[in-house]
């Protein structure tokens, strides 16, 4: 039995042909893109005699079950949608994959102890409005289509009225949540979105937690003043403050082994070559799966960040502006996963998640794990965004096997 | 002989009454409010005889000179366009104080050596078309009415549209140079736009040397990469490698007396909370008032960014973007200004200029000095600049009292 890897790629070239931009993909929830890409896998699904629903937000779920059988479903997907001009892979590969198997499992007529689940989880990159996993977050209730009217779109639309605009009908009490009465478990297979399985030359990775993450937004009010008329030690620079927190908290990550604390955006005003900045606003994106890691981190950076500042003469405010806890994958799942990767030959290590993926929002509902694929040179969100099709198959393969074991 | 404060305060207030914004002024070149305070001080030097001319670009010169003497001019004055919600005082206060001591060489019938003229240069602070000091760099014949050409302002017209469209005739053959056969030398009053007075407690600052300036673009090319899933050791974090580039080249300034190095403008990319930062540029501002020192530190800083790149593997371009020498006041005419304030019993030192000044351009064709009075707190472009009305006072009648001396 075998992965059919011209059909998997017949699929990635008809979706990404679909949504292609010069370079990349561009394929929003409830734009047309995604709207003809639904309807491919839709078809495809159809075909393999599956019972599809598609809740209030988009989610689509189809059981494969062709024996009928009265027991929980094992669900396994991902996400269609990419971020604006994204890459070939991302959630996609998981979706593809499943399909995949799916067919696989049907072609051979597999006999299975529970019913497979295809679910494709709407609008996980935010894409539309600013917050990420609305799909899955409304799948395990942990967000209303109440919630939605407090979203908003670039052209101040609410995700409530947006949604529906685009053809969804809004009835969440016919909608299929998730609530482990009718689910066994989740396995998602995803692009790692890093680079440590392509640096250590794996073909897959069994995810054994997802990292948490604490967001705090530093904002420092300095005093602007003539770049050459105010001498170094009048200076209330907070750009140059700013500048020693980002240069010293990255040390801070040093003393940690899975631990990650970045700073990727800033804004500066006046923002004038010739002029000393009043006021600088960062973001400081701290992570582990330690989950004490991160509160300790967090503090670290705080006090850090304080005692610059009273240095500097700057004035400081901290804020936290996002934060997750660590999700951990279910232990007895990925051993599973584990043994059958040994089993059929699949170059495989364990390994964390630095992204939150659709599945820890189902997590401690239903035990839930991952499997990655690799991304070339670590490269994701981007049009060069890139996995060997040689290791999307073996991701196929494990997810088959692993689904035939369960 | 006095000068008199109440007429010179009431200057200021009409002046200011005249382009008001909530906190400050506003009053950019060739503006309606501009025209509106040009009609009040030409009016006012109509009163005092003076011989009124207007150069094509709007530099105004007001030749007081009652005896009809045939020997060279000697120059006062400064600008009265600010930055857009600028202050109240900055180039206006040499303007007003000019005027005011023509003003009382007037009622006193002060018999004078040379002819006294007051100058106003247009267009200094370079609010309109991004360059500064365009009406004392034509008057000095360092910018043609061609160079109006390739300058834009924010709607895409040309300066050289622009200027006429506001109502000035472009002439230069009948424009007023300033070559030295006709000027002695020129003495410009302006607020210190630093906080060396205000700290040290001095009414006014004889300038030395105005500093020289090297400002260079640092492009620092990463890879962006998910804040997640990226290791420390993986990364190509530019913004990161600039952080520490900034926060060590501070340290550089630390070895030279008069030194600053100023990094206010800084621009990431994609600029996002969880995606390490692809692409930083930022633009280092160095200054000192001894030439070689510029170039020093330059070298100093420039290899100390490349070799930051070079531990963090992330690709830097280095781009001086500007450069202007170090400009030294005539000395003669710093020790007449010194001594006359000593005699005068005001309270001085001598200071350098951080700040490039209308007299600088005029520099190296005709001697030049400046006198500063104190900026509170260093605070300037801003509307919260200000000055005590006893140092302006100071100033106004030791420019006065220069005057006769020569």
């Amino acid at each position: 039995m075998k992965i059919n890897g011209n059909r998997l790629a017949c699929d990635f070239n008809y979706v990404n042909s679909q949504s292609a931009t010069e370079l990349g993909c561009t394929r929003l929830s409830y734009s047309l893109e995604d709207m003809k890409v639904r309807k491919y896998i839709i078809d495809e699904l159809k075909k393999l005699g599956t019972q599809i629903s598609v809740d209030s937000v988009g989610n689509i779920r189809a059981k494969y079950n062709p024996a009928n059988l009265s027991t929980k479903s094992l669900l396994i997907g991902s996400h269609i949608d990419t971020v604006p001009n994204g890459g070939k892979y991302d959630g996609l590969t998981g979706t593809l994959c499943s399909l995949e198997a799916i067919r696989v499992l049907h072609e051979n007529n597999v006999e299975l102890k529970h019913p497979v689940e295809l679910v494709i989880f709407a609008e996980e990159e935010g894409s539309n409005f600013g917050v990420t996993m609305i799909g899955s977050k409304y799948m395990a209730k942990k967000l209303s289509l109440e919630d939605l009217k407090k979203l908003y779109n670039d052209k101040n639309q609410t995700a409530y009225e947006y949604i529906q605009e685009r053809g969804f009908t809004f009835n969440s009490e016919q909608d299929n949540f998730v609530d482990g009465k009718d689910e066994l478990a989740m396995i998602e297979l995803h692009v790692e979105q890093g680079g440590v399985l392509d640096k250590k030359g794996f073909s897959l990775g069994i995810v054994q937690a997802i990292a948490g993450m604490n967001t705090i937004q530093m904002k420092l009010k300095g005093v602007s003043n003539h770049a050459g008329t105010t001498p170094m030690n009048y200076r209330k620079d907070s750009l140059l403050a700013a500048s020693e927190m980002i240069y010293k908290m990255s040390k801070i990550a040093e003393d940690y082994e899975t631990a990650v604390i970045t700073v990727g955006k800033i804004s500066v005003s006046p923002n004038a070559s010739n002029v000393i900045a009043a006021e600088t606003i960062f973001n400081v994106d701290i992570r582990d799966v330690v989950q004490e890691n991160i509160n300790i981190i967090s503090k670290q950076v705080e006090s850090l960040c304080i005692e610059i500042a009273l240095q500097r003469d700057v004035e400081i405010e901290v804020k936290l502006i996002g934060s997750s806890k660590v999700v951990h994958m279910d232990e007895s799942l990925v051993n599973i996963i584990e043994e059958q990767a040994n089993i059929n030959n699949l170059s495989n290590m364990r390994m964390n998640s630095g992204a939150v993926h659709d599945n820890a929002m189902l997590n401690g509902i239903i035990p839930t794990a991952m499997i990655f694929v690799p991304s070339i040179g670590g490269i994701s969100h981007s049009p060069y965004e890139d996995t060997k099709y040689i290791d999307i198959i073996a991701g196929a393969e494990l997810l088959l096997f692993t689904v035939m074991k369960i």
